[in-house]
């Protein structure tokens, strides 16, 4: 078969700072996903674009071909609005569980696709396996269903929506190319736009525990995803928020799950009832609900019932108990001061090597493994006080996650402040 | 098994204007020839190679590993100094086939491996392989005994002699990355110093029918050879010599033997013997020998006596007639002037696309294709003059070819004066 563009031409015009048109973008996702273009040439593009970038035209068709690759989704038989939030990852980032049935009581339906951890950062359907019974995968029916009855829906991605980005991420992991603004944008955007949501919040986190560890690139990465999202109709919002410590005192599975129920219940760490109330205002303003008060249905159990119904709707018991991690080991504060730094990174990579997060995708995880946090920056602590609590089931990963915890703690003398801003700024 | 390094890591550095180790390049080198590095991953490092540089430790370093990969050659046996000339390609470019003999005159052996053509620079096996019964796949020991017997061999590269090379250019041409000045370097000179030569000579092209079209790029390239060939021990010179028209009169495989024979009979272009001699007295030079006259062994015989002692010991018959193409085709001056310019790229793109060339490595060359100047710039035509045979076996080529010439030709009013230095610099 005769193809339209050659794909040497294409890498030599991005290689050598050119801009790709819409054809030759458009010839190459689709050419990719059927196998006429190499890995081997997709690499040395993937480098290029990491290299020389795309301007935002061509990250638009660069999306927008992801998109074509697969089937879109239509919630509109649902009758009402729906809303989406996507977070860029991080350490303790559990909000994902409490924010979709918070937002689905007051009448706008969450279609939370979702993935599981790579990594340090955990993956929320990792944290709701933990959950007896819970399953993952819904067809597109079930998922209607659910949305339809309950409101809120927390489930795998189908392998139809925007397969090119599948396909390509798998190779940037390998390539060293993961970390290509214009690639990340497009590829997180191509699904929620294919997935079909009305209005979307983007969590764009920064920090040690993020993947974009500095503001600029942060800021850079929201600004594209949004100027994306308007130009496919997706009334989009992007908070920019903190992931230099973890969120929550808790960064596992299990452990995540069982503090994000106690956020339900209307307690729960400050950070967390701040950030899944402040996504939840978002997601209903950009869903067009006005005056609504999620603070007060996190009070008042109704976010807990929504919660308690989706968790049912999948399989699974929200009343059973959790998995717990068959061994403990304490780590304790060094001296006395104030807890100035608990680094995400470290937290997020002893609590992956204690079980709860994979090194491999077929790899898999432990439900009670984990790191519970007992301070957190700003507070007092004393020498000797236990500072963190590691959880596994296999006790010779103890000394590993030790070491990456060696320089995560930083205690100043009494009267310090941390500098932690939690919501760094709104871009919309 | 466990490796020594991650590519990944490997890949992120140079992706972030890092240093490889020496350690490094010899693991990805290794570790690229057993498969142990996916094609994938090596692509997205040529490319962060080709835009992001490598310095000249890193790059001697990599040549060393490519020399590693493969066995080496050794002439000591021979009891004679040697010297070899690359050219870095070009149009028209058939010196090694004068050359070589010439050199051989003078007691120095010239072990010439060589390559075949891909695209629309020749390649010196397909010239020679015009020679009824001619071959080109030699045995180390043959050669030796050639180099021994005759003084001179041209024969086909063993796949012995750094094969992670020959893997690594297949990659590099289907991915766009086979401009990287550190990976042509490296690939050029692994090849020549694992084949054992003493001296080296460096023809490197410049101009529109050359790899490297400007100076600037061409004197780094040649600087950076220069360097790894001292490293190595190899007495190392480069000439920086003109490729903005073809060299000679002919571009094509018997056409430019058939050339080739006059320079030896002692007449022949004027630029295909200036550089012949040139290069000679510089291989000589490289080689310790003093006050020869190359010039003198082309007039009196002696080169072509060496000439077809070599063609005799691999077959060939000097003195058969070549293949002469079936059809042909002339293209006239159109106007009256002086002729300017005739550009090597178009002149070579249409002596491709008549047959003399070939576009996958698979393809068969006709022997008798190419392009027949009648005149080089500098030259005064006449409109309706004819500048140009084209020759084929098939035809139906004869509009693609055409096509290709349709800028090469300028005629400029009389009185002008091209500007054409043959021999540009010299780096030693």
């Amino acid at each position: 078969m005769t193809e339209t563009f050659d794909a040497v031409d294409i890498i030599r015009t991005k290689r050598d700072k050119g801009t790709l048109s819409p054809e030759q973008i458009a010839w190459t996702i689709d050419a990719y996903t059927r196998g006429a273009i190499a890995d081997e040439q997709m690499s040395a593009l993937n480098m290029a674009i990491l290299l020389n970038g795309m301007d935002r035209e061509e990250i638009s068709h660069w999306t927008t071909a992801m998109i074509a690759s697969g089937e879109r989704m239509d919630f509109a038989s649902l009758g009402k609005a729906t809303a989406d939030k996507h977070s860029t990852g991080g350490v303790g980032d559990k909000i994902t569980l409490p924010l979709a049935p918070l937002v689905a009581v007051f009448g706008v339906a969450v279609p939370q696709l979702s993935g599981r951890g790579l990594g340090h950062t955990g993956g929320t359907l990792d944290k709701l396996e933990s959950i007896p019974g819970w399953r993952a995968l819904l067809t597109n029916d079930e998922m209607l269903k659910q949305l339809a009855d309950v409101g809120a829906v927390i489930c795998a991605a189908g392998s139809g929506l925007a397969p090119a980005d599948k396909k390509l991420y798998a190779l940037r992991d390998v390539t060293g190319t993961v970390e290509a603004i214009p690639l990340i944008a497009s590829s997180i955007m191509s699904k929620k736009i294919a997935e079909g949501t009305g209005a979307l919040v983007l969590d764009v986190k920064v920090g040690s525990g993020a993947f974009m560890k500095d503001e600029r690139n942060a800021r850079e990465l929201a600004e594209t995803m949004v100027a994306l999202g308007k130009d496919a109709g997706v009334n989009t919002v992007a908070l920019l928020t903190d992931m230099s410590t973890p969120l929550g005192l808790t960064a596992g599975n299990a452990i995540e799950v069982e503090e994000s129920v106690e956020v339900l219940a209307g307690g729960g760490p400050e950070d967390v009832v701040e950030l899944t109330v402040k996504l939840a205002e978002e997601m209903l303003q950009a869903a067009g609900v006005a005056d609504a008060d999620p603070a007060a249905a996190l009070r008042d159990g109704r976010a807990m019932d929504v919660w308690k119904s989706m968790i049912r709707a999948q399989g699974g018991d929200p009343d059973a108990p959790l998995p717990v991690a068959r061994e403990s080991e304490v780590v304790y504060a060094p001296a006395d001061g104030v807890l100035v730094q608990l680094d995400a990174l470290s937290v997020g990579v002893a609590a992956w090597r204690l079980g709860a997060g994979r090194a491999r995708k077929e790899d898999a995880v432990q439900a009670g493994a984990g790191v519970r946090m007992h301070a957190k920056p700003g507070a007092t602590v004393r020498a000797g006080e236990p500072l963190m609590t590691l959880l596994t089931d296999t006790p010779e990963r103890f000394d590993r996650a030790k070491e990456a915890l060696r320089d995560a703690v930083v205690i100043a003398p009494e009267g310090s402040r941390p500098d932690r801003r939690l919501i760094i700024d709104r871009i919309a």
